[in-house]
């Protein structure tokens, strides 16, 4: 067996419909990770936040990540997320995917407890590698501590990477802060690292990164990939100008249900609107502002 | 089938006992359980915050209550914690808890998004009621932003009040700003309002409030229970003045790895000591610390 390369490219955290009953609409699901690839995403991560992952249980990502590879898409090209406040659900989620040929996870920190020490988030991911006990296993952080408020410090980064080299093998920067995503790829060369938005991804590019594990791959995943494949180019400033034009037209709206409210826009397709609740998808009058301003 | 009352007195969030592979110890939760309601407590919240409740699967939790209803104690004087981010899970973990006979259950919002409107937590605890679709429910909103960051507002209190009356009938504030736990005793009299420290028991009955759910329940029950007992006598002041002792004593150490310091000091079983990460247990300096100041 080959032990899987570090990803590289352009990743879309994809999005997931859900029917009027809010169960997960697996075919629109599949044909969505289809179409990205299509569309020139390099790979996707199933349950990223844009994913509303945390709002499914374990049996429903489960069922959709097997369903995903049943339907032909090559796990090779997929970094699921996998990480979960309790030790055993992120132990099954990350063995299934392993198990199924995923080249990787993409892996929270508990979030349920805040102010944590380094310590204690170390002694998580460690025994989650513990437990899963597979050497095919590769983990990409995920910091994003807007969101989660627990994550990753420059310490504990390099902590993981002295002591599990093989698996730890990248990141994911969802800070916002260009400050902590230069200092994690100048720190950490030869670490795969993905700025959590494309605005970042020449900058990240310049500095030896990984790539973008970005929302907005859901639905300019064309354009961003120009950028990424462009990025040497005379015209790379041009190519993020275009890059940074989808998140600007979102700005005003709450960014999952845009996403999904483009995704809808862009299909001729209601049923993408929905979100789980706690999130609340976009009104009628936010929805037409938004095509609005995409047509602008 | 008589619907529930609700809850009155001092419930303790009873801290959860793990081996040294981390697995739940079963039969040393379940002495704590009956040995805390030997020692005054009414009532048991198992999987509340000090439990680490988000650190175990579902399927922990359900054998673990399953095992504690099996075991010979009350499923009437039990308010399991069922709330969580993916909404299927906390149908699954409240619907087990109705089916057992559990009075009523303590509802976390879902804690992973930030920011979320008060809209987008009503319409998630709405659908869990509507999933679980059972009568004999009695929810209990459990407020506590320092850790879950997402919670209820007075607003919020209100609309789940008037929509749902026969199903919303209380909460436990753990915000720790006696401002607001008075505005919610204040705004809902007749709701079955909980301190989520027995620092404000004394305040909270004197507004009409049903008592405590406290971490210091796990290890002082019965100094708590004096005061529960007694807030209208002319000692109520030095009833309340005892029972704020052990938090002082702890101030210094991370609460939940010194309530189950104390417990395995009080049970001279160092067994107890152990937690799950991203929690740390004390060190030994810190435990020897912590009983000499519990010898003070």
């Amino acid at each position: 067996m080959t032990a899987p390369a570090p990803f590289r490219g352009v990743f879309a955290p994809t999005a997931t419909p859900v029917r009027a009953d809010l169960s997960p609409d697996v075919a629109r699901w599949i044909d969505l990770c289809k179409q990205l690839l299509a569309d020139g995403c390099h790979g996707l991560c199933p349950f990223g936040t844009t994913s509303e992952a945390n709002s499914f249980s374990v049996e429903e990502r489960m069922s959709l990540l097997t369903q995903l590879v049943e339907s032909g898409v090559d796990p090779a090209v997929l970094m699921p997320g996998t990480g979960m406040c309790a030790i055993p659900d992120a132990v099954r989620l990350t063995r299934q995917a392993v198990d199924l040929g995923c080249s990787g996870v993409l892996m929270l920190p508990p979030f349920y407890y805040k102010g944590v020490s380094d310590e204690g988030i170390y002694a998580a991911i460690a025994e989650v590698i513990q437990q899963v006990g597979d050497e095919r296993l590769r983990i990409y952080l995920y910091h994003i501590p807007p969101i989660a408020q627990v994550g990753f410090s420059l310490d504990l980064i390099g902590r993981l990477i002295s002591d599990y080299p093989d698996t730890v093998v990248g990141l994911k920067d969802s800070s916002g802060d260009w400050n902590n995503l230069q200092a994690i790829l100048t720190n950490f060369p030869g670490f795969a690292t993905f700025s959590g938005s494309e605005r970042f991804l020449l900058e990240t590019m310049r500095l030896g990164g990984a790539g973008t594990i970005s929302a907005m791959a859901n639905i300019v995943p064309g354009v961003i990939r120009r950028l990424y494949d462009g990025w040497t180019g005379d015209d790379a400033e041009a190519l993020q100008a275009e890059a940074n034009q989808m998140r600007t037209a979102l700005a005003d709206f709450p960014m999952i249900p845009a996403v999904k409210g483009v995704i809808a826009h862009q299909h001729g397709d209601a049923e993408w609107r929905r979100v789980r609740p706690p999130l609340v998808a976009l009104s009628d009058a936010q929805q037409a502002a938004m095509a609005a301003r995409l047509g602008a």
